[in-house]
């Protein structure tokens, strides 16, 4: 059912004209005629109108608005699924009672690195393990990543410590290389809406951890999991990472109410990066607590065995000592809650 | 100390007119001419030297750009006074140890609602009752608040709960009654940058609730408190209650990291709102979590007896029984983090 | 006409309950059920219907949504009055054919000053004269203003030159002051939704020049107009000033598309204020031409005799030979649209 | 020449590691003792200091923040290049005198559509023809473009007309098919910060459209035209067609001052699309004539036969008719400021 709204001036050939449009697509029309204004409510499945034909709609001559009631996605909304969505990686489930810490490196900078941070998130209680080989960077000048040798590095980290691989893809011709190696797929915010790379992830049969973009609304970043989903890939997990504001005193806003929002009207799993939403290491242990508190189904955090010789991100990433005290304090609040970490 | 860089075509004369500029505002200068940019190093009390000062040496020829090393605002600022601020109202500290929750009604519909919800809340944990006389609303046809007359209900409500008063001030006018009846004074979102209220709530004895404004930077906000504070009056709140963002999902978008971030640079206590937050009532339970989480020293939460009937807000405003519960969850994020509420 | 709409799992009582509330304020209804939502129509005068009933209604059991298809705003609306207010001023009128130029420094700092600033822009072509008394500035230990004294000078300066005068209110305490010194009262950006001051000005006689909140939307900008317009005074221009966005290179961003959306929505002039919206004097001319083209009644451009010493926005005033210059290319540009300045 | 600001409390051991970490990188330092802070001035190739190593330098004991005074990019900046690139295309010259129009409809719908544009366009003036064969759409059940088959249809239009073809590159994996039959590739808002396509646009020698991201800064948009130029590929064209911002009025927020500051700081043409840049076709028109009157070097229009039957965007676009009609009033804005259309 969608609402159109005509213009006071309207005339009697305009609503015939946009009645016959409508029947032309075999829909049926119900006309209420107001003291101000003309409504006409569409009945049928107008779920099959696309964006495209409703501006066209929006054009028709005496239309002032249309009004569309039904959301545009629809495997990824929770009416059409009433039961979370369970991940399962490697034994470990995302999206149930127990939340999972995703942490490690910003990039693989080399084998040492990798094997260390590995070690050390591990024993604090860490359940996968992060970090990029091919590194998506503002300048053509910065480390761009180590490629695949920094995927085999990731897949010996896995292989000591038992974590599963989360990592990021960026390019459609990678998927080969990245499935040999990975566990989850990371889709950054950048490319939150490539849609040749949402439609091909949408093939594979590896989760996908979908990174909300700068300035995404949460409609448009469900539109981007329903890509991926329409392709027949349902494992899907969102992760707010900040949105930018005009604040300029963090590196984004961090947007916790998108949390227990897409709790309700989605049924995939949603976990927070605080560490690029305020990009400050001395704020992440907060904002960690606090995405807990919101209802966050896991957190995904950025440390370095040594932050100052970090080649990205160094601003913003934990020393392990550092993330190993935050566990231990992440345990208490989602206790409260009701949860276990 | 100010550093200014000059432009890569600077002459000499820029710079010797520069010099001399800056040496009759009392301040010596340390130079250094690098490959690129000449930089001027400006040495003595630049707290002094205005933002307006600022910008006239800005356009002077040959200059690219200045930074200010120094904050503008000072009694504000955490490098002024080390410990936190703590704020006693009728023997209740903001800032310490205790987390205080202010809850109430939008505004002061009638004397049976206040008292009501005064009673109801009151019993559910929280220590200060809001509820606003005079209301400041986006359109002219809407309630503007009772008044004199909902003041001296929050009084009664007062007297009957034991629960100290905070209501809004919008009008330098009415500064003395509002003063008769209420114990904390609020300032709006929306008067965040009267610049002319806040001088006159600077010389009064009462603590003042600031609002971020809705699209105000950290830094701004804390230029308002300095406002207030230079008039004499430090016992500025600050309160969080979500800021502008191009997110339509919810009402605003709720900044907690500002909370650990205001935490760092200013001693002054922080608490959030986050009823205007979310701006809906299902969404605020997580997000008073999330808050107290996140470090706050207090919360403002819209309780009205009948959300539905309610004369504004009622969308966020939860209902007694829902208050009472979050109530009781907030208790153990509180103990979680080390604290009490 | 307002559109509410119900969950999916709505109930027959929850309808009837709805319906009978609306009939409860006058309304009758109009049902259409579809197969995935039911839609109620609301038929009769909605517009006495207030922002706090329709979120009363939104939080009554089984409603989704309410889309209000009326907006907000009456008094202001072009649909409330066809044909373009113009708003006389000693002879001058604002919002015809002609194109008006305010010009002047940010602020009266001296007599001097605006009698020099008054003359050159009176022959350069300006048809009014700007200068604030009182300012609102960020900071306490910023300059405020000289107040009356300022207000004399101003007064002397349209003496000299004829130029009518322009300058902000920002408290209702000083409107008996500034009405014997002034032609239009201009409300800063600041202060647009400090609704008791919009509310003194509605009652007033003079012309109010209403600049846009820094964030605000078009929609609340013209429900500050219709404030003042409720309380009779229908003088009412309307300024854009730039909004606050996440960039940072220019002061702020400078909505010029709002200029044509208003001349369809609204029968108030709309002027333009470059120097506030980009913060930068070299950049104004530019955009004070493509504010012309935008199809604006008038400009307002701060000039200042010499920038370097100004008191305050120094940085973002033009010098008097250079708006001289600007003048007479905005000639052209007007030409070039049908227009005169 | 870069400043790195310490905090209050740094010792003399966190200088001394500081300056050895930058002598480490061949670089000299300039220690300026002030009353509050120590500043250290940086000398030599900063240049080479990556974002990361400035990162890293951030987080270094004692360093409270860092400077920089070079921009990032350099290809792409005013100081590199002082003279204005000139793009030439089949014998037009866009950055210079000549302001180019390039028009057409969103999508290729179908060979008579593009065919019945291009002849249209073409006699009202414009003199590029756009369409795209592969189009980035929010809803995977939208149209997606007709591929292969569009660019034929281009390349007849183009064969009929003489008008050089504009077209969006979406994937790297398309650009062999791309360059067979297009003459300008557009890298859309969504893909200015897929890193992977710019480089690989930088390797070919066609010239690159890149239009700013939907919520990006024009330093980022600069760094992503760096990306193309690192590359070898110098013909590179900006096109700023809005930003998001809280105002939801029009679809974006057309930011035409990005038009005078950009030809400021860097040589390369600047062009304006104001149809996604407003969203409605009714804004087209004064968003035009303003971007024209602020020194955009070219426009991009959408232009459709029959909006209403459009398959894309059908409410941001002209028809032919009020498009010639624009042509023919543009010509008189160019005029005015010197320029020819």
């Amino acid at each position: 059912m969608d609402i159109i709204v005509l213009r006071p001036g309207a005339t009697e050939e305009d609503l015939r004209h946009l009645v016959k449009k409508l029947e032309g697509k075999g829909l049926n029309t119900h006309i209420s005629k107001g003291t101000e204004r003309t409504i006409v409510g569409v009945i049928g499945d107008t779920s099959r109108v696309s964006e495209d034909e409703e501006n066209a709609i929006r054009v028709m001559p005496g239309v002032e608005d249309v009004m569309r009631i039904l959301k545009p996605y629809r495997l990824a909304s929770r009416e059409f699924k009433k039961d979370n969505t369970l991940v399962e990686v490697r034994g470990r489930v995302i999206g149930g009672k127990k939340i999972h810490v995703i942490a490690g490196p910003c990039a693989v900078e080399n084998r040492t690195l990798i094997m260390d941070v590995a070690a050390k998130v591990k024993e604090a209680g860490a359940t996968f393990l992060r970090g990029g080989a091919f590194k998506p960077r503002t300048s053509p000048y910065s480390f761009q990543g180590l490629g695949e040798e920094g995927l085999i590095y990731l897949q010996e980290a896995r292989e000591m410590s038992g974590l599963p691989i989360v990592s990021e893809l960026m390019d459609a011709r990678d998927i080969e290389v990245m499935a040999k190696y990975t566990d989850i797929f990371q889709i950054g915010a950048r490319n939150m809406q490539n849609f040749r790379l949402l439609l091909e992830v949408g093939l594979i049969k590896k989760p996908v951890l979908l990174k909300r973009g700068l300035s995404s609304t949460i409609k448009e970043w469900l539109m981007s999991a329903e890509y991926i989903m329409s392709g027949g890939n349902h494992q899907v997990i969102l992760c707010e990472r900040g949105i930018r504001t005009f604040e300029t005193a963090t590196r984004n806003t961090l947007d916790l109410s998108a949390v227990p929002l897409l709790k309700q009207i989605t049924h995939l799993p949603v976990i927070v990066d605080p560490s690029h939403g305020v990009g400050k290491w001395d704020l992440v242990a907060p904002m960690a607590k606090a995405a807990v508190a919101a209802g966050a189904d896991g957190l995904m955090i950025e440390v370095h065995s040594n932050p100052e010789e970090a080649m990205s991100d160094g601003e913003q990433s934990l020393k392990p000592d550092v993330f190993k005290k935050l566990m231990e304090e992440l345990k208490l609040v989602a206790s409260a809650i009701g949860r276990e970490i």
